[in-house]
């Protein structure tokens, strides 16, 4: 567990995409974000207070996350001086970045002189079971996807914010490292042994009260061979109750592979719904997610509203248009 | 690469089937089995000669396989003795134990005085590429099976062993420890990191000849919740153009699952042929493999008769009655 809240750090960021941790952290818990750090040249902004690291403290911040992407895989020599001294002004460090935190000797003396900790949410630190399949109490969501980056974690993170503003009991499960650093907790699939990717699905979700909802982040796609094993393992470690499908509807081929086409929303629901319910036989295809970014607001109503009433299914946009068809599906289970 | 022959060390098996590994090998690669290595109370007898260190030496062996399992997951003091003296006799030694042989100080120890290997085939030691999807030369050929430990190994080792009797061209890709042992080279896919699981299987089975085959391991079922993941990693890794289905027709369910049913040979056709053909449109399934251990013969064959009339396709136990069906629709693609 990563100790909140967080001051961001945005370092020299190129665009305002490269710092779309950061962006995640603070759409979906601004409470654990109280202000960003940003270095000369930054081109991203999140609209919150600049603060330097004193001033962070000051204001209650317990760990620097790295909410940007860093150039080359190296973390840079102006960089390391900020984390040095964060380290020193009392922060812990938190990183989702493959250059991990603990093979930099400087960051790793520093941090143990000064009693600190450093997070490195790309790869697991708990030792997995292997899956054994037995049925688990509570339910279970998770999101399935058209392709790889099509709005899951987005449309997960917007079920569960809806279901907590309606009361209901509901957490979400990151299973990717934005995800874990939002959160501040998780598992990192893409980082998880072979034989144990179900296994960490199950410690993920564990039994739970009867009325309360584990919303899973999806990864990857069925449909994109570079990672499809990875989504076979949490549609069968998270034995889900409901599905929702994910959909960006620009998309003109699977992401990185030029030569793969986008599945159909009715090949992707028959094909998960059909392994999913090796795992639970009373598993249901709730809805839709779309990540209508790409589409102007007229367009965007137009579409759900067509895709919809061809798949007979509720069909938002949870992140423009709330998620709340979805949770009335899944609250109607 | 594992240097051979070999020298297999049975230790103190406790029955024929701790030995299965050592087993495996002598039956697959038989030019490779100098002898066995026994040791007090051993209750496995694969029908080798009975070998000292320095006789095998002297025979021509290079490396002491440790063809058996370990009990309590330690590498006993007893076994430690004789792998010792293995390395001062100037043995290499390679281990699919999950307790590795470079995690013992003293193996490590004497093989580095000695100038000798420690090969642990449990672990993968190369850095696999994330799949890049692309349509590879060659024809490749994936076992797929109703459950996990069903003879997809035997299966796929049988189809390459009859393909070279009849000078195809045809190379048996191993993607689990005994297979590697077997051939001395493979990708332990169980041990590989989700990320790179179907990019290890791409690496695995590289461009090719326009008429050789890849015959690969299987490993899993896309049923065994468990393992799932691993078994889609394969298929679309290995963008196979051939599906052998392997099926054993007295498991009453999943391995290690009590409460799943074993799918249908036909729910696995059609899940892992829709899954295949999205890496691969042309791929079809050629055939079936039974693993009729637990029949008569009379039984067996009248087992395969029904099953192949009701598929309308070959069927066969390959380690039974030869692989010849498999490999005439094979070649007939």
């Amino acid at each position: 567990m990563i100790e909140t809240p967080y001051l961001l750090f945005l370092g020299d960021a190129p665009d305002p995409l490269a710092a779309k941790v950061a962006q995640g952290i603070k759409d979906w818990r601004p409470e654990n974000a109280i202000a960003q750090f940003r270095m000369e040249g930054c081109k991203a902004d999140l609209k919150l207070p600049d603060m330097d690291l004193a001033e962070a403290k000051a204001a209650g911040a317990k760990t620097l996350v790295i909410g940007v992407a860093n150039r080359g895989g190296v973390i840079s020599a102006a960089w390391k001086k900020v984390l040095v001294a964060a380290l020193e002004e009392g922060f812990d460090l938190a990183s989702g970045l493959h250059n991990l935190l603990r093979e930099e000797p400087d960051l790793v003396a520093v941090a143990e002189a000064c009693g600190r900790k450093l997070h490195d949410v790309r790869i697991p630190t708990v030792k997995y079971p292997i899956a054994n399949g037995e049925k688990r109490t509570g339910k279970r969501m998770l999101a399935v996807g058209t392709d790889c980056s099509v709005g899951k974690m987005y449309t997960a993170l917007a079920v569960d914010a809806e279901m907590r503003e309606r009361g209901m009991k509901s957490t979400f499960r990151a299973t990717g490292q934005t995800g874990i650093l939002i959160t501040g907790d998780g598992v990192p699939l893409d980082a998880v042994i072979a034989d144990f990717m179900a296994g960490s699905i199950e410690w993920l979700t564990p039994d739970n009260d009867p009325d309360h909802w584990d919303i899973i982040e999806g990864q990857g796609s069925l449909f994109h061979v570079s990672y499809s094993g990875v989504t076979l393992a949490l549609i069968h470690g998270g034995q889900p109750d409901a599905l929702v499908l994910c959909h960006e509807p620009t998309r003109e081929h699977m992401r990185g592979l030029p030569g793969y086409k986008l599945p159909s929303l009715e090949a992707v629901r028959d094909m998960a719904l059909q392994l999913a319910q090796v795992a639970n036989p009373d598993c249901k295809v709730v809805g839709i997610a779309v990540n209508t970014a790409g589409l102007g607001e007229d367009e965007a109503r137009g579409y759900l509203a067509k895709v919809s009433a061809r798949m007979d299914l509720p069909a938002t946009d949870p992140y423009r248009f709330g998620a709340g068809p979805l949770v009335d599906a899944l609250a109607a289970l």
